[in-house]
């Protein structure tokens, strides 16, 4: 499955046999059974992760107990706790699989040892970070801007998949409307 | 001014006289009157800016005519519309002068130049981009976990400064809350 890897680098820089092979050896596969953790709310965030097969998501547990869903995480899709990993600091997120998942783990010292040594890496997560950077700052406009429905659509549009992997009520919480809402817009 | 931009990369990397010089060469002083745009919805969106002094605000106008604040732009910090520069796409925000603005611009063409020629100037803007990225992470998860008045001590913590330079109708945009909201928070 590691080909994944290769072929989203390769999208925005080529690589040789050699190469990816050095790269791919910075990385360490780990598989989650449904509802294990990846990352949990106060603990340390060795890893970010390349998602090579399932589907899990990553959300925050607000005081009165309630999910809110900041992203998910599919096939071929990059998660973490960002500000916990890159900061070092305890996680405020958790992360958990929605089915079996497989993914690659990638330290934060390995990603700086590869960035540093491979130019090219270095501008494939130059490229990757500018591209996640815009997708939220269009999920912030989104929210700003559209009602629950114009966001529903917008997302169905843009991750179809998501709806056959992932229950309604996961939906709901990531729009941040009632199961109820949701099932109005004929999901 | 121009040493504004040398002591930001330099709080990631070292340079020298030469490099700083040769990388300065890359941007365009340029300076707008208040109330000017930097970017206009629907233009292209040829350069990114680094603010030197002034103050500015990128906004999206919805169809009935509300401006929605995604970002402020102060002294030291980038502003664009990030979409449309790296894509190369129509503008989709508006980004104009709450005062007198002084900036320098930065072509996209240059700054792929730059990163290409200059592995540290790379591993700069991936790490300008990954901090983007964490903050509009945490902006998300403010919007979904917590409630305005909320928000607003947490804007007021992270940003002293706007409540100083921002007349409090803009602040109350960028929250999404009316006026009199706000003035309830003790604004």
């Amino acid at each position: 499955m590691s080909h994944l890897l290769r072929q989203q680098i390769e999208k925005i820089t080529p690589l040789s046999d050699g190469e990816f092979d050095y790269i791919l050896s910075h990385f360490k596969p780990k598989k989650f059974k449904k509802h294990q953790f990846l990352i949990q709310e106060g603990n340390e965030v060795p890893n970010d992760f390349f998602v090579l097969e399932g589907c899990v998501k990553a959300y925050h547990v607000s005081n009165d107990g309630k999910e809110h869903i900041l992203q998910f995480g599919l096939q071929d899709w990059w998660i973490c706790d960002f500000n916990a990993y890159f900061n070092q600091a305890k996680a405020t997120l958790n992360v958990d699989c929605i089915e079996d998942t497989e993914v690659l783990c990638l330290s934060l010292y390995h990603r700086e040892k590869l960035c540093s040594e491979m130019h090219k890496i270095e501008h494939f997560f130059r490229r990757k970070s500018n591209a996640g950077y815009v997708a939220l700052q269009q999920r912030i406009l989104s929210m700003l801007n559209n009602n629950p429905q114009e966001r529903y659509l917008q997302l169905l549009e843009l991750n179809p998949i998501l709806f056959q992997k992932v229950p309604k009520k996961l939906i709901a919480s990531y729009l941040g409307v009632s199961r109820e809402t949701l099932s109005r817009f004929g999901s």
